[in-house]
């Protein structure tokens, strides 16, 4: 099949072996699948990543950067084949959503962070069949590649554990940002205060929900959110992953506040704890999602209380992706782009 | 009066002018003060602590260096005399315990971290009248000075939020720890699993409520914990506060720990962000108590659920205080030095 691959710290286009399905597992045809800040964080620090995964226990994200691997993690994608020791529940044809990961006899492994099982900026994957929820007819295949992304936001909130007083601020609207954005909407919440540096975003973030958008450059997101929320308690989510946002929302955070860390910074970082102690912080790493959140994301998605569609910012086949991994580092232009490997 | 006067970055024996009380303040006679780490800090550190202070909005820290500053926050003391506009529902000669802070038209005053308020390694002290605690009979003066220290562990297990799942690790068992693991046998966790280089912290932490301590040179107090806690949630009580802690408990710790800062670390830190992605952990970063917690800590030892008598392992003078300064470094030696500034 054809495939967007990384291969000694560059994507290039190639074809590769055709997954096969093993038992209990399904061949798929990706029909669309996101690109992930995360995915260039591996590309670029993909030793480090796999060896910070290694030391913390990660195991799905332990791949071998020597050998091939194809990324790709937030796909919507079309049942092509049943492997053996299915149960076949789902048709051939359905499109489905699923977890990236894939169960396997020797464990879990991560998909599109894995040098067995590729990821959807290729044509084929092999996917576990228990992780497989059908996508409703009424949700187009762009907004449900967004499942795997929303899923995210939902969780860094479910993480949050909001009280009613608190009051949220998300600090950098991309793909996570803008997802925690969504996430807060579908609990109720207001108001949501929302800061990035782009436009673009800030439009994106207000489409999803925030009630009040600040671009940092004319006021401190902080002080925005002390004018709206007074003496209620802050819960920021850091959402840029850059080192040095930790403590600096630490040096701006009101008393007590909570800073969700979402984003995801891949370099050592430097904090004070003092000012953590004298503000008696608390910092709340976040990863990933459950099974349950993601069902959830994608059940918002297709119920319409997340409109994900103008977040897809582009669209492009396997020969585009090495020119995207370079561009998506300037922020105005794009939001979420697709990779669509059959085009 | 007498008093051990932090000036010039050092500790000298000298008198000053005795404190006078105002509107609705009390003077007192200080019986026994205990030696807190704190103050070994803001002799050391005395800038950059007042800064980060300043910076954190902690007013009740900030204190001009350039002017005598008599330290010392946890102290029993006896009423000597009552300022104008106050209630007198105490009676001279009455021994009180007090939050070590002032109300007065300015504000709050930290006593022992003012230049205006003295603290307990001078011989005389003025408080508000409100936050006086009447110590009953049966305590021993030196038990009573050990109602600060205590509160602060109270503190932390509060802010911890231990669920019934949860099983504690207290990593550092100096004054901080040792009122952590009290506080933790207070609220009836078992089991409780303590870390120390010293045999003699080690042996006061079991006296205090551990059930199982650790040396870390024998084993790594993880590893400890993994024996007996097997799958259940990890809260680390970092009680150490120095640079390179955090990281490394987060390095150590299980998914899903939650780390519990409560020893004072006055440096910059660092820490890998990745590693407490991966492992969702949750850092909580705690500092004093709140006057419920203060008071309930008396009622502890009072009482007898807290047996703090062994903790205090020598009593000095003023003259003494600047040699302790010294000697505080060697944790084999020392728990709690009380100060009695009347010797």
């Amino acid at each position: 099949m054809r495939a967007a691959v990384m291969r000694d710290g560059r994507i290039v286009t190639d074809t590769v072996p055709d997954p096969v399905p093993r038992s209990g597992q399904v061949l798929v045809k990706t029909l669309a699948c996101g690109i992930c800040g995360t995915d260039l964080h591996a590309l670029r620090h993909g030793e480090a990543m796999a060896a910070l995964a290694r030391e913390a226990g990660a195991s799905v994200f332990s791949m071998d950067l020597r050998r091939d691997v194809v990324m790709g993690h937030e796909f919507c994608a079309e049942i092509v084949e049943f492997g053996p020791g299915t149960v076949r529940t789902l048709a051939k044809g359905d499109r489905i959503c699923s977890l990236p990961i894939v169960l396997h006899q020797g464990g879990v492994a991560g998909v599109g962070y894995s040098n067995d099982f590729p990821g959807g900026y290729g044509e084929l994957m092999v996917l576990s069949e228990p992780t497989l929820l059908r996508v409703a007819d009424g949700l187009s295949t762009e907004s449900a590649a967004l499942t795997e992304p929303m899923a995210v936001g939902i969780h860094a909130v479910a993480k949050a554990d909001l009280k009613p007083g608190d009051v949220p601020l998300v600090v950098g609207c991309g793909p996570v940002g803008l997802a925690t954005v969504a996430a807060l909407r579908l609990q109720g919440r207001e108001p949501i205060i929302a800061a990035d540096f782009s436009a673009k975003r800030r439009k994106l973030a207000e489409h999803l929900g925030a009630h009040l958008v600040v671009d940092p450059r004319e006021e401190p997101a902080i002080e925005t959110w002390r004018r709206e929320a007074g003496a209620r308690s802050a819960v920021i989510f850091e959402c840029v992953g850059v080192p040095g946002m930790i403590q600096e929302l630490m040096r701006d955070a009101p008393q007590g506040a909570r800073i969700v860390v979402a984003g995801v910074c891949m370099e050592d970082d430097q904090i004070k704890p003092m000012v953590g102690i004298y503000k008696e912080i608390g910092i709340q790493f976040v990863l990933g999602y459950t099974p349950q959140e993601f069902a959830a994301s994608l059940r918002a998605l297709e119920e319409g209380r997340i409109d994900g569609a103008p977040l897809v910012t582009g669209k492009i086949g396997v020969d585009g992706v090495a020119g995207v991994f370079e561009r998506l580092g300037s922020p105005e232009e794009h939001a979420k782009i697709l990779v669509e490997p059959w085009r």
